[in-house]
């Protein structure tokens, strides 16, 4: 019989019990609602509601229950209505009575909050861990690969000669702003709900403070409907897994193209890519197209988000159960999509022979070409078209700017002499880029520097510990 | 060993098989693989490509292994790749070498594509069913409860009197409307992927009419790459679904707003209201709150598949295996909504007096007063200002129509005699709006007609069965 | 004056004013607001409800406004809180105190509905015909250039050879299913809601039928209420365009990858590419890239919609007000698309000679290896691994399967001769593929020729043209 | 003729240009790419690239051109492909050639990066403060109204009694949050692209920190094609401006129900609502039904830029552009939305009659009953229990829990005495919510302190200034 049963004749219809459950998702989180409640119990204590025996009594019946839980003995089942419901039954069956006294003080409604946030920063933590190192591996890249030259492309064509350090530090800046962004929402949503009772707070003499400390939260939310019936902080971690995702695809869909035989420029290891049923010789860049693909699926969790929380009036509804699977596989999706990402960039073959073939018959040198005329004071866009002119005569005859005998450049613009050779050097060019951000060694070597500061200077956090 | 190994020197590593497994969502369709199985067991012997004592062997063990997977004797593990590999593996544990030959002429790429697409007209058909359910329901309400009569609200304010059938019916049409989107989205999907290979065909002489018969199919896809590569058909399924569940939304969003004490219009049966866990009075209309929030999470589902397919090149890419989970949530989540509405709505209690309590002491009759002045010749504009200027009078002096004194009228305009009051009453006002589609009673039966022929001439689908 | 402000004391705040304006959205659908207009007045006149010299004064006054729209002599402005209010207050000036008359038993929820409905169900039409004739040229290029050989990709790794009218045909029937999305949209919509009122239908003795026939729709809207507060149709069209979105999305992905340097499968037509302003050996494929970024405004705008729909109650209420700016800017960008793909695939130079070389030095033929042992009798499952050794072991000598001496083929397997050698062309495995669907020549001949017969059998709508 | 063509021989075909033109979309910058121009041509000649008195003279035309698009008196044509291009051209009118020299070092792919992230920045800055003046007119209500007793709601049932002032501060409190949010995303991208070229850097001399600071940048952006190809701000902000949106929603939401005559609890001021064309006595709450109505824009607007940005490879493609148009809509909606929304709560009348009213003859007071056993030994689900019998009780007799007569009281437990009467007020039930963060008047006073403290803290933007 359901503990609100009190009022009511008739019980819900078996298939509203299978709609209305929220136990298959929910036990994701019941070392929370074990933490939770521990803390709970505690403060209850603390503050005389209830007696110190009565605590020790509580918890010690929720280290049974953990016990039971962790040991797969004991499983909630479809006749407790949620996983709360279910750890309550259960602590009654260990300790009797005493079980319903720790339900003062306290409702559903402020103890889904607690659960849910509780989990959702230890699990930002963890992710907030991950990008981190993902950065790091990035970093590892340039270090090792960083000076193998390639074209750098934009709409997918061959721009200007860049290292592949240039292009892997992009990356890396993103995945720092990522970090960034967790840390944020993290500090933003680092307050306790738990003692807000359904909307109004509570008449009991409880310390709010004390639950909050408890559970390692930095203080406790200061309003109790917005304790209860917000979800912005679910929305901001989404937000934040929704950008990760992003920038996952991004980086995977260069993989999955770079992957290809007629780019070729890298090899996925063997870990993360697949062959085909039929096909023999494929070797399928699995890892990056999954990683495209669970972005999208991050992006519907955080619009199912944005579209469930949108449309209520204060405060609590039900129709906030429906958050947490979707927040759930957004932030564990978004952490599994990171790690992988990080392996597949640790185990990945870079062909620096297949990037710097990618340069030679190309016109990745004709912007060169524009700026040395540019330098002896052609103006830029003149010496934009000499470049194009220049460009287009070659490719008319099949071939690269080698083409261009020595009495002929300067049938395109009288500034234009044979010396321009010694300027068309994609490794040149590329370290002439000296300017902030350019894709010159020390350029990149200034950045690394930093990156490398910041993630030396943000050590791991510690390991989820349930709170005792 | 995965069966794509020859060429490979290493394997996944486990984090990546984690990453990468679709069994624990495509058990859901183990069904649909083994008709897929048996259906070309039976084609390839019919051209010749096996013999018949193959085909009975291949049968027999499909039966078996369908045999495994209901007791759940069998559980396909880790180990497997995918639905069809574990299939696969366990149909030779029991027939020994024969099993490796259904694998001629197809690949993973059309069996995936063909479980998927046979879980989904299957499903579809039966969600098809509940929708023509809900519709019969809304007409059962029509029938018991049509004649109540009720404020009409836009803006959520009051508006005109109307009957509550002409409000039922408004949902009724919406539901005609999206089985029709249902009916549409079957009938262009309902062709075979089978033997389509992996995107060019096969040079088998196989016969993919036959297959496309055995399985229920209309026809085969009519090109190979198409049949493997696309999935509109999904996201058409997901479209019609995320129209089901706004509809669904909106008469949730009614019923919670109706069931408030303020309006106390309805009452939910008690198999779908909840009691709350502190507050001894409650009785939440859960029922319609997770029908709204449902109906967030197929909007993101679709969300999620529009903007997978989005980013994909031709043909098969391994993102595409992200598509199942977003459909078949959507489908399925979709189905039960519809099922607990028609709950809902068969043992919600109308409470007639409320909502006439409603009409009296309101303003819902202004529109009739215009009305009857322009009947009298005064433009509507002038007649609609007039009336205006009597609700603010009334309302001014804290009442309703009824304050007007009889010499009164004529102060606000010449035409407005004490007469109007006779046409200033609620049902005789509803049933005035005879125009086709009005709130007349008339004109509800015509559509009560209508709708009720419809229903009846489209039968229920048969019960899902498998193909042999 | 706001023409409901009769019992109003203020006015709306400027800021207010601008917050709520429509105009500039709903100018999109001057026409359809005239036509909408006259089909009323005509009958009006018809039943009786003002007479004959007062409809052709209402006539002639339209004509007046349309005259002054269409030169742009007079434009709505602030003042006019909306669409329907500007022309009312523009034929007034022109006619007079009858063009009061023509609000009589309509309300600006109908009128609405209806010039949005109309101004949907043109664009739709005219949406169809360009996808129409999408399918057209992809049949054309299939006439032109689908004997090209070609690798087919699946996880853009070259699997199988094909021919590059397998690949249009792929797309032609996604673009033949879409037509037939917008068909039965249009089917479904094609309803006309005036005459419905506020949303309770209308007193006078109206005759929706015949106001239906004369604006082209085939029937009215059959309940009021539904007929004013109801978007299904908007979310249905914009599913559908969101669906050709995706496909064009899809193709444009293939394009700016073959437009790459690397694969250089294809250029663009000068007309539809753009150079850079700083790279002057840049060729962009500007359009394709546009048709892939713009795929995305008009998913977000079908989301704006369900998000935006979900969570009302019945009836009207002002957030459909939002609802125009979303649909008609997915309805037209997705015409725009349509048509630049069509002139992108018309103006297209497809270079066979680089499709060929990618066919040479790749191992595109291991299936076929693997077929050819299947065929003699090897179960294909060990047929496919043996393929895939000999695919390493050349991959391993840096070549293709030319690379295997005669007397070595044996080693693989003893069933596998040299003989193997002759099965192994491309053009001829692709013309092997002769099952339904298959890349074969007469496969796809097949194919043309069913939807040349739909194309042929499908004439384009007639223009536009108001209903007078 | 476009500045790229000198490669090319055709044009773009005029449907095309139409297709790709950006400038309707980015004049909304002009501004910001004049204020860019200025510091780029000032940095230019710090660093000796250009001379003094050439950037004199770039400054002069600069501001003649600044004239002329604040005159209206020139505009940007269809010649002209985008914002950049029409400057450029413009300049070099009044200046001549040297106009060409501002090109130098910087593409326009940094320009546009600079501009859109200017404007951004300014933009949010400004929304930074509307979003504070809300949080100040919460905290001005809560002065005003605050102490209005009312029921709080939970599922839209009367749940336990609140003050009016814990209602508000819960919103409150959220807008504090989104400033917060804002300011973390202005902070995260307060970087300067100017001078990253095309995505590689730039061969040239130029002083990066130099542009960024004269620009009221913190500093350059650190990696060229990071700074050219990442929209993680445009992301960013647009989740920040949808959570605000889905906030300003549910407030919405309050007030649409709040505003019906069933509820009457509020009424929105004459300038934020409006009547009916058809039904005279209407008062429609517009401005919230619009404020529900544009977060399903803003959240689509997100929608679409997470799409857009989902699938693209490295470095800049055209599909970019695309994400001026959801990006300024997503923001200046917001804005406007925020302002709205805080003249709504200045001018709103608050009913406190009406809130009273629903507190009587309610059961709000039913958790106090449970409390009040609870204090008095008995198990509080026990408590609530019986508390849940006597509501029941008392509903079947059509009255609240004054009918329960003195001598019954202890039938529904033997704890249960007349005393429980006296603990019954609605007044004193709130005020005994002492705990931090409860309904208790000394609770919503700190929270009131604290909310002012950083309100007071937080000075309002100065008004935007171009850079000079």
């Amino acid at each position: 019989m359901a503990l609100w049963s009190g009022r009511f004749t008739g019980s819900p219809v078996d298939e509203m019990v299978a709609f209305s459950e929220s136990l298959s998702v929910d036990l994701e989180m019941w070392r929370e609602d074990l933490d939770g409640s521990r803390a709970h119990a505690t403060m209850l204590a603390a503050v005389g509601l209830i007696s110190a025996p009565e605590r020790d009594a509580l918890l010690r019946g929720l280290d049974l229950v953990e016990a039971d839980l962790h040991s797969g003995e004991w499983r909630p089942g479809p006749e407790h209505e949620d996983i709360h419901m279910a750890v309550e039954a259960r602590l009654t069956q260990h300790v009797g009575a005493v079980g319903g006294k720790l339900h003062t003080a306290r409702s559903r409604n402020d103890q889904v909050a607690t659960d849910t946030r509780l989990w959702l920063v230890r699990r930002l933590r963890a992710l907030h861990d991950a990008v981190r190192a993902l950065v790091v591996a990035f970093l590892d890249r340039v270090g090792s690969d960083g000076d193998v030259l390639m074209p750098g492309y934009t709409h997918l064509q061959r721009g200007q000669p860049i290292l592949l350090g240039h292009h892997l530090l992009a990356y890396a800046w993103m995945f720092r702003r990522d970090a960034g962004r967790i840390e944020d929402a993290i500090a933003r949503m680092d307050e306790c709900p738990l003692g807000a009772g359904a909307l109004a707070g509570t008449p009991h003499p409880i310390d709010r403070a004390l639950t909050a400390q408890l559970l390692g939260f930095s203080r406790p939310v200061p309003n109790a409907m917005d304790a209860t019936a917000s979800r912005d902080h679910a929305l901001e971690a989404t937000a934040a897994a929704a950008i990760v995702s992003t920038h996952l695809s991004r980086w995977a869909e260069d993989l999955v193209i770079w992957s290809s035989e007629e780019f070729a420029f890298v090899r996925l290891g063997e870990g993360y890519a697949t062959g085909s049923s039929i096909m023999p010789q494929k070797r399928n860049p699995d890892a990056a197209e999954l990683l495209r693909g669970k972005a999208a699926r991050v992006i519907g969790d955080h619009q199912t988000l944005l579209t469930l929380v949108k449309g209520l009036p204060m405060a609590y509804n039900r129709d906030l159960q429906e958050d947490r699977r979707a927040l759930f596989d957004a932030i564990e999706t978004t952490h599994a999509c990171v790690r992988i990402a990080t392996g597949v960039l640790q185990t990945l073959t870079v062909r620096a022979d297949r990037f710097e073939a990618a340069l030679a018959g190309s016109f990745v040198l004709a912007t060169e070409m524009a700026d040395w005329l540019a330098q002896r004071g052609v103006p830029f866009r003149e010496a934009h078209h000499v470049a194009g002119r220049v460009v287009a005569w070659c490719e008319a005859r099949g071939g690269d700017l080698s083409l261009v005998p020595d009495h002929a450049w300067s049938d395109f613009h009288p500034a234009l002499t044979p010396d321009v050779r010694s300027w068309l050097s994609p490794r040149e060019a590329a370290d002439r880029r000296r300017s902030l951000g350019g894709t010159a060694r020390v350029a990149i070597a200034a950045q690394v520097a930093t990156l490398r500061a910041w993630a030396d200077a943000t050590p791991a956090h510690p390991p989820l510990s349930p709170a005792r």
